[in-house]
């Protein structure tokens, strides 16, 4: 664990099983309030692996109309999970998007019927590194196959596909929950009426490469990832995997945002000098903030799955799936977009989502793109940011009217 | 160490000792070409804690005039050292600064005599973490105390008294080494004409002390690290300063930079399909360049003084040792600044530059500030920026004659 913090739980709570997979054929599985669908039969990746089968957890919020025509998708982020907007089962803290779904909220649950999903890769109950390669067999671990935003979007087509509905109203999702947005819309034009992609890019940067791969070399040189079989004898590597998420956590915020929140404040014991905190004891108030990121994000999140959607992220790069032509990808695209940045987000910068909004122009696309001011940096798509929420609330209801929805 | 590298030497070379400290009370210490003088008697630290006494190694170039009046110390960065402009021992790669400092180059050795010291806390020569708390006891490991940016340089002075310079000629250095140049002409500002702090900062910014915290984090993880006491058993934790090293220089390049030299280019095997590079064997070159990186720092550095450094810079607040006011920091001041940054360096961003400036124009200091066009981040006080060369030379000459220097 993190120097100064408690040590890890024997048992990571992240690992008691949250969707039991029964065997409902194409069927709902509700388990303790957690949905799960199971579709038996090959699944193919992009990388050319076969899965024998595919598990999709997913959650929903509000009432599908009787078209199934007010369906919206909502796409997590790498560490986010299908529990939008209830508490997250292992954290007890609400959901992560409790601020824009829900009954009034701009991702209205009064009007539409919410869907999120785990995606593929995930540790939430979705195929992942913690399933079995064979049915009772031993676990995938870091040998689950290289997956990519694509096939996530694959999996939740065949979610959408069993509910029975074939146009999504809208599909709304922030950084890698942006990057699926994309990609529906690239692939499944004509089943996405409306797209929202959020502080996001259409292909992941090389600076964005190499912080990942920090998380990832932090995650390898733990001792507890064993090679990435932790599972075997229970230790998971919570010091390497609290390090990674350390660092992606400060590419979360801007330098502003930190010099707010923190500033060069010290938390010292009583009459210490704060001009002489030494390494241990006490400490700039940023590092502990720091400290209690990693520690708490490792019960509950899995190590090998951060590693297998880190690389998913790496690997998007739309342009690339169109022969280097952006704009290829959206040609005669049916769907309206709204592209939407923050000023101080260096993660996902905005000159990166005015690429998209260039392309979806030169497309002939239907597109309006806002960058968003916020001092909050690319976390500001999960805060409280009236902006968005006015600007997110006006486009669903405009092309809700476009889709003659009451 | 890191995955998919080569196994780190069983005896690291930076153990072997460089600067064997003979006892020539107040006199030059030439062993191997290389030198380092030894202080007897305590040193007192800003933190309280007294070291019985100071060795500090260093290195000259040019030949000190017979006034000794066009000395130039040259301040180093968190992990550079004494070799300015000679082949680094360890590594045998040229000086850092070797395009800067030399016969002819900006600081031009023909000219003026080049002094740099290894900084207090460091690892080639000068007291630090490998050094013993009490001739030939128990290293100091982890428990070398905390020391500052102001103690270092009161750590210089004492050698740039024994040498019989009572006023430099200039002080020069970028990132820490800036930092340095600053306290320097805060605390002796008779002891310096000239100063010329490059791409640095007047504080550690919450962000930048957020990207230590990660690096010390890595270390700390690192079960070989041992609490500190790691060279009791001549393993170091070689994974944990790796990651240090690979998180900290992203941060030294600029998004532009690592998109220019790298952008999403992988290694992949021959025929294999870039679009689902795995997580083993191809990767994206910024991952392979990260890693070497990575692997080659830890032959050359030691943990503890990368801690013990790292916590230095967190700590500086030259605005904080003047009743929160940078400006008093230089009133009255006879020293003449150059001010210079770089427009792409998001580490010390030039808004930080720009606020020392300001500072040195409400002290009614004699102050100049550039900012360089370049696109290649903070490393770029380290690179060949021909502009910044003509800003260094230009304004040292200028000062030379002033100076009265010939």
């Amino acid at each position: 664990m993190l120097w100064g913090m408690d040590h890890a739980p024997a048992e990571p709570p992240f690992l008691s099983d949250l969707a039991p997979r029964g065997n409902p054929p194409q069927g709902l599985d509700t388990h303790d309030g957690h949905q799960a669908m199971r579709f038996a039969g090959p699944f193919m990746l992009e990388c050319g692996t076969v899965l024998p089968d595919l598990t999709v957890a997913y959650r929903t919020y509000g009432t599908l109309n009787a078209d199934r025509s007010n369906a919206i998708l909502v796409c997590h982020a790498l560490t986010g999970d299908q529990y939008v907007a209830e508490p997250q089962p292992l954290t007890g803290k609400p959901g992560w998007w409790n601020q824009v779904v829900g009954p009034g909220r701009p991702v209205d649950t009064d009007r539409f019927f919410v869907i999120c999903t785990n995606v593929l890769g995930g540790c939430m109950g979705s195929t992942g590194p913690r399933d079995a390669r064979t049915p009772g067999g031993e676990l995938w671990g870091t040998e689950f196959p290289s997956i990519t935003i694509r096939d996530m979007v694959h999996a939740q087509k065949r979610l959408i596909d069993a509910l029975g509905i074939t146009r999504l109203f809208a599909a709304v999702g922030g950084s890698m929950g942006g990057m699926q947005v994309l990609e529906w819309a690239a692939t499944y034009p004509q089943s996405v009426f409306a797209a929202v992609p959020i502080a996001t890019a259409s292909f992941h940067s090389a600076q964005n490469i190499a912080f990942h791969e920090v998380g990832r070399q932090a995650i390898f040189a733990d001792p507890d990832w064993q090679d990435g079989f932790y599972w075997r004898d229970g230790r998971i590597p919570a010091r390497g995997l609290a390090v990674a998420r350390m660092a992606a956590h400060i590419t979360y915020l801007s330098e502003q945002a930190l010099t707010r929140k923190f500033g060069r404040r010290v938390r010292a014991a009583e009459g210490a000098d704060p001009r002489t905190v030494g390494l241990f004891g006490d400490m700039f108030e940023v590092e502990s903030y720091l400290r209690h990121q990693g520690s708490t994000f490792v019960t509950r999140f899995d190590a090998n799955s951060y590693l297998t959607i880190t690389r998913a992220m790496d690997l998007f790069d739309l342009a690339a799936e169109h022969d280097g032509d952006l704009s290829a990808a959206f040609r005669g695209s049916p769907t309206r977009f709204c592209v939407i940045s923050f000023d101080s987000d260096w993660l996902f910068p905005t000159a990166q989502s005015r690429a998209i909004a260039r392309a979806l122009n030169r497309a002939g696309a239907n597109a309006s793109f806002v960058e968003i001011a916020s001092d909050k940096g690319h976390d500001a798509f999960l805060l409280d940011e009236p902006d968005m929420h006015r600007t997110l609330s006006g486009f669903l209801r405009g092309c809700a009217e476009h889709a003659g929805l009451a």
